[in-house]
């Protein structure tokens, strides 16, 4: 009942992740009110993403061959994070606490999902590891999949002689110990410190 | 850090109603694993949305001078429901028990937000009203705005000699009686009706 291009915008709405029905009209109708100019900006926007594809050094995102990371020279070359998606390397970076360079794997070891040590990113970081490299740190999230690909990581590497290293599993700070699972404090009492380590 | 027009994407997502960060780099990023021609869908919408304008009847959508409701020869024109919003358009359609005309007020009149008579599109519904016109049934919503149009409306139109209705308050269908609030429940009581006229 709405003109063909409204319908179809509510259509396109809907298929992005979580967003119904409403949810769609909803965004249909924002765009509708809005001012040409910001229609142009998410069309241009839309329009420039297709020239995105993957550094061909690390894996993130990149309008170049190399992505931001990779070319700059002001970053630690001896130690490489491996995450899973490129979201990760985004939430590393907002802690402004990591100055090395990442890897990004595009996916995550498992065996439930069918992906396989070939179908993620994995020998190009191989490839990367030479003499220069003294740390890696795997940041996969510490769930089922990602457990995985870091315990095959670990071996890989171990055997080129790099040290490999994980983020820390434990409290979530600011978290209530009572609310935390049963796992988690295992992990936080399996690998507790000396308090002048900290 | 992440592409320009991939930045620029997560911005333009940021803009529609409720939508974070988080959730505005999830659409991109769901956007980046879309086929080209899924982008194009987008694109090719967000454009043709610029066409849309309001019919030049009733004030619903459309992409010609009249919508598809003032052109289909086939509705009751006896009936014009006057709704605030092309949304409670959809939403009416959605039941399949209306097949009269519409009315969009494109908002409502509110002493809080400064929207006066003259605002909305009040004007073109007086025109309307000639003796083909037998009812105006007034579906604004039941909140102070709504009432408030719905007050105005019906003194205009009354003048006129026409039949002015409004939809029914009282329960909505499925509810329990002990979780409706009192104005409801009061309206519910108020507009009480024989059993028989069910």
């Amino acid at each position: 009942m709405y003109p063909k291009h409204f319908e179809e915008l509510i259509a396109a709405f809907e298929k992005l992740p979580g967003v119904g029905g409403k949810t769609a009209q909803r965004y249909a109708f924002t765009m509708l009110d809005k001012e040409s100019e910001q229609i142009d900006e998410m069309v241009d926007a839309l329009k420039g993403i297709r020239k995105i594809r993957k550094c061909r050094t690390c894996g993130f995102l990149s309008d170049e061959d190399e992505c931001v990371f990779c070319k700059d020279a002001s970053r630690n070359r001896t130690s490489i994070m491996v995450v899973a998606y490129p979201q990760d390397v985004a939430a590393i970076e907002k802690t402004g606490s990591y100055k090395g360079m990442y890897h990004v794997l595009g996916g995550l070891i498992s065996s439930s999902k069918g992906i396989y040590p070939e179908d993620i990113n994995i020998e190009k970081l191989m490839d990367r590891i030479d003499p220069s490299v003294k740390e890696v740190i795997i940041a996969t999230s510490p769930t089922m999949d990602g457990e995985m690909t870091a315990l095959y990581l670990d071996k890989l590497l171990k055997d080129k002689g790099v040290l490999v290293t994980r983020l820390a599993h434990g409290l979530p700070m600011g978290a209530s110990l009572d609310y935390a699972d049963d796992l988690t404090l295992i992990k936080a009492l399996d690998n507790r410190r000396k308090i002048e380590d900290e």
